[in-house]
C-alpha cells in the first residue's frame, strides 16, 4: 500500500486499502510516528499495539537481556501512573494487556472493548513515552526476570528452541536468549537500561497498530495526543522519517553441530534443523507449504510416521523462522530418551525423502488448502490482525493484503517446492537436545547428523 | 431456555432465545440427541463440538485413564475413514480439530470456515459414532499417551494441579489424574475401552454444540444424517430422553494436608488452597469476583504483593474450579525454592486478610468490571461460544444468557463477598509443591498450613 504523507490537523494524507480483514489505513505523524489501523465494524473489541524496532539481536553481549528487561520495566510506572495504576486501569475494564520481546522487535499491546480503546491508547502510550525507570522498581523486577528465566528452564519443550538457536548461530546476537542469562540480567544497571530506552524508543522506531471496531482518524488523534502530552513528537526533528525495515548480513553456516543439555527430564526434547530462508526471500511461500506438509498438521508426514504409526511421541511438528537476512527450518519432537534414535532416523528419512522428491500433488494441494484456511480463520481475532499490521510495517514497510497472501500460497508449484526442498533440506542438519541421555545415546546423536 | 420437542422433518419444535452472542436454538433429535446452535452471522467461521457426558470421575481405579485413552482412539479410524483420512479431511481446509477430556466430560471439536461446517459435522460425527477401535491402532496410541504423561511430568507448573487434586480428594475419582498413570494406561485392554465406548457414547449422553455463521435447521439435518448413517439414532429406544445434569454427593474435607513431590526443577511450583463451591452453588458468582480481586489480573493483590512489590515470582494467580457437587479454590505461584516460605507467608496473609474483611468498594468494583469486560471479550471467538453452549447444556441443562451472566456478576455485593470469603478462605488450607526442597524448607511448608 502507499504511504500517507505527514498530517496536518485531522488525519488527512492517509492512504487506504482493503484486505480480507477490514480497511487498512496508515498515517505518519510529525516526528516519524506511524499509525496503522484496520477497521472491523462487525466486532465489539479493539486491539492496540505499539511496536518498537528493537530486539535482542541489537544487544551487545554485555547487554544481553536488556530489551526484555526494559519491556518489563515499562509496566512499572510513568510520570502520571504507578505500576498499580497502569494495571488497574486495564483490569477495571476487563482488558488484556501484555508485551513480548523477540530477536528483532518488541511489542506492547492491549485488547479491550471498543469503547475502551481511548483508555488503552492513553495507557500504552503513556508507558512507552513516559517511563520513570524507578531504581527500586527496576531492582524488584530483576527478581521477576530471574524467576522467568527459571520458569523457562523448567519447560524443556520451550527452551530447547533457545538451545537450537545457539547451535545454529553460536555466540552471536541471534544465538543468545531473548531473556538474557542470570549473569547478564544481574549485571544490567539502571543507567544502561535508561540509555537503551532513550536510544531505541523514539517515534521513527515505533509503529502503532490497531484493529477492531474503530475509526482511523480518531485513533490517529488519540495517538497524537498521547505522544504530544509527553512531548515525544516534538522532541525529535520535525522532518524525521520512519526507520525502514531492518537489513542485515548474517548468514547461517552451521552444519552437523550437536548441542546436548543434560537434564533429568522424563522426555528428551529435540530440534533437528538447518539454515532456512529469510523473510525477504521469495522462496518463503514454498518453504511454508513444504513445512505444512512435513509437520504442520495431524496428517503431516512427521505426525503420521512418528506419532500415528509408531506412537513414539505426543508432540512433533516442523517450523520455519525468518529473520531479516537469514532463517531456520526445524523439526521438534519430545520422546522417551530410549527412543531418540528411532525418532531421529524417521526425521532424517522424511527430510531426505522430501529433499529428493519434493511433494506429490495431493499433499501439495492439501498443504495449500491448510495454509489458506488457517490464514483466513486467523483473521477473526483483532489481536491477530493487529499483529499482522504492526509486523508487516516493521518487517516489510508495507502491507500485503490477505488476498495477495492467499494468491502467493496458491501459486506455489511442485517445482517451487522441489527447488526449496533441495536448497534447504539437502543441507547437513544440526541438532539440539535437552534430556537425560546415556553416553551411548549421546553418541547416537552425533551419528544421526553425520 | 425452553427445550424443543422431538422433531419431525425439518427442525420444527426447536426453541429460540437470544444471548449477547447470537441467537441460541436447541433441538432434541429422536433417541435423545441434543443439538444446540448459536448463530453469529458476522463471522466467516464456525465451530462444532460434540460433548460427551463422561469424564475421569466416572472411572473405577483400574479404569483410570480410560476416558482420555478412548478420546485418543476415536481419532484412529472409523468404518469409513482411516486415521490419516480423518486428519487429512480437516487439514485440507485449514481447520483445527482437537479434543479434550476433563473430570466430568469429554469434548471433540473442529473450527472451520463456515462453508466447511458440513464436512466438520460429518467427520466428527463419524468419529463419535463409528470408531472401529482397531487393536493395532490402540497399541500404537498407548505409546502416544505414555509420551503425553511424560511430557506433562516435564511441565511442573501444570502437573502441580494434578498433585493438588490428589491432596484435596485423595485416592478417589476426583483425585486421580485424567491421563491415568503409566500403570493403568499399560493395563487398559481393547475390551475394556470398547465397553467404555459402548456404555457412554449413546445419544442421550451427547450434546452437539455449534456456533458461528450457520443455520440451525441445516445443522440439525446434518447432525441427523451423520448419526443416522451409523444407525446411532435408531439403536436407542425412540423415546430415550437426554441425560440430565450430573449430580453427586462428594464433599471435600481435606485440611492442612501437604503433598511434596521432590523434583530437580529450577523453581518450586506450589498450590495453596481449600474446598471451594460447586458449580450449582449461588455463591459461585461472589467467589469468582473475590478470586479476580485476589489473583485474577496484574492489579490483583497476590500479583502486586508477590511479583510487583517483592519480585518473588513471575507467575502467580488464583482460580476456582467447580464440579457438580463440590469445588476448589486455589492459589498458584512458581518461585525459587529458597523463597517458598516468603511466598507462602504472603499468600496466607492475603487470604486471611480477605477472610476477615472481604473487599473494599474500589477493588470490588474493579473485579466486577474485569469479569464483565473479559466475559464480553470472550464472546468473539466461535470456539468459546461453542464451549459455553455445550458445557451449559451438560452442566445446568439450560443456557444462561450473557446478559443474565453479566447481571449476576454485577449484582455481587460487598456482603456477598464477605460471606463467601469467610466460608471459603477461613478454612485451613492444604498445600501441594513440586520442587527440589531441602528438609528445612519442607518442614517450613508444614508450618505454613498449620
Amino acid at each position: 500500500m502507499s504511504v500517507g504523507g505527514r498530517v496536518g490537523g485531522s488525519g488527512g494524507g492517509s492512504a487506504g486499502s482493503a484486505t480480507g480483514g477490514g480497511e487498512v489505513r496508515k498515517t505518519v505523524l510529525p516526528g516519524g510516528l506511524r499509525v496503522l489501523t484496520e477497521r472491523v465494524p462487525t466486532v465489539r473489541s479493539a486491539t492496540i499495539g505499539i511496536w518498537v524496532h528493537v530486539g535482542s539481536r541489537d544487544e551487545s553481549p554485555a547487554l544481553n537481556g536488556a530489551t526484555h528487561y526494559l519491556e518489563h520495566v515499562l509496566f512499572k510506572g510513568t510520570e502520571r501512573r504507578s505500576a498499580l495504576e497502569i494495571s488497574a486501569a486495564l483490569d477495571a475494564v476487563g482488558g488484556e494487556m501484555n508485551a513480548f520481546t523477540s530477536k528483532e522487535f518488541t511489542c506492547y499491546y492491549a485488547r479491550v472493548l471498543d469503547a475502551d480503546l481511548p483508555l488503552a491508547i492513553d495507557v500504552v502510550g503513556d508507558m512507552l513515552t513516559s517511563s520513570v525507570l524507578d531504581p527500586a522498581e527496576i531492582e524488584a523486577e530483576r527478581g521477576v526476570i530471574l524467576e522467568e528465566i527459571a520458569m523457562t528452564e523448567d519447560d524443556p519443550g520451550d527452551c530447547v528452541h533457545d538451545l537450537f538457536a545457539h547451535t545454529m548461530f553460536g555466540d552471536s546476537p541471534l544465538g543468545r536468549p531473548v531473556l538474557g542469562t542470570v549473569e547478564t540480567v544481574n549485571s544490567l544497571t539502571r543507567d544502561r537500561i535508561a540509555r537503551f530506552y532513550r536510544k531505541h524508543y523514539d517515534p521513527p522506531h515505533l509503529v502503532v497498530a490497531a484493529a477492531g471496531n474503530l475509526d482511523h482518524d480518531t485513533v490517529v488523534e488519540q495517538v497524537r495526543a498521547a505522544f504530544d502530552r509527553a512531548g515525544a513528537l516534538s522532541r525529535t526533528d520535525g522532518s524525521a522519517e520512519p526507520v525502514g525495515p531492518r537489513t542485515g548480513t548474517r548468514s547461517v553456516r552451521a552444519q552437523g553441530r550437536v548441542d546436548l543439555s543434560d537434564r533429568r527430564t522424563e522426555q528428551a526434547h529435540l530440534v533437528l534443523g538447518m539454515p532456512g530462508v529469510s523473510r525477504n526471500d521469495d522462496r518463503r511461500w514454498a518453504l511454508g507449504v513444504l513445512s505444512a506438509a512435513l509437520g504442520g498438521g495431524m496428517s503431516s508426514r512427521l505426525f503420521q510416521e512418528i506419532r500415528e504409526k509408531r506412537g513414539l511421541a505426543y508432540s512433533t511438528y516442523s517450523y520455519t523462522s525468518g529473520f531479516a537476512d537469514c532463517g531456520l527450518f526445524g523439526v521438534y519432537a519430545g520422546c522417551r530418551p530410549g527412543q531418540v534414535s528411532d525418532v531421529l532416523k524417521i526425521c532424517r528419512d522424511e527430510l531426505d525423502q522430501a529433499a529428493r522428491h519434493g511433494l506429490p500433488d495431493d499433499e501439495l494441494k492439501r498443504a495449500i488448502g491448510q495454509l489458506t484456511g488457517s490464514t483466513v480463520l486467523g483473521l477473526e481475532d483483532t489481536g491477530a490482525l493487529m499483529h499482522r499490521l504492526g509486523k508487516s510495517e516493521l518487517c516489510w514497510g508495507e502491507q500485503l493484503s490477505v488476498d495477495d497472501m492467499l494468491a502467493k500460497i496458491s501459486a506455489v508449484t511442485p517445482d517451487d517446492v522441489r527447488a526449496v526442498a533441495r536448497d534447504v533440506l539437502d543441507q547437513r542438519p544440526s541438532l539440539a537436545v535437552i534430556g537425560p541421555l546415556t553416553d551411548r545415546q549421546a553418541s547416537q546423536l552425533h551419528e544421526a547428523v553425520a
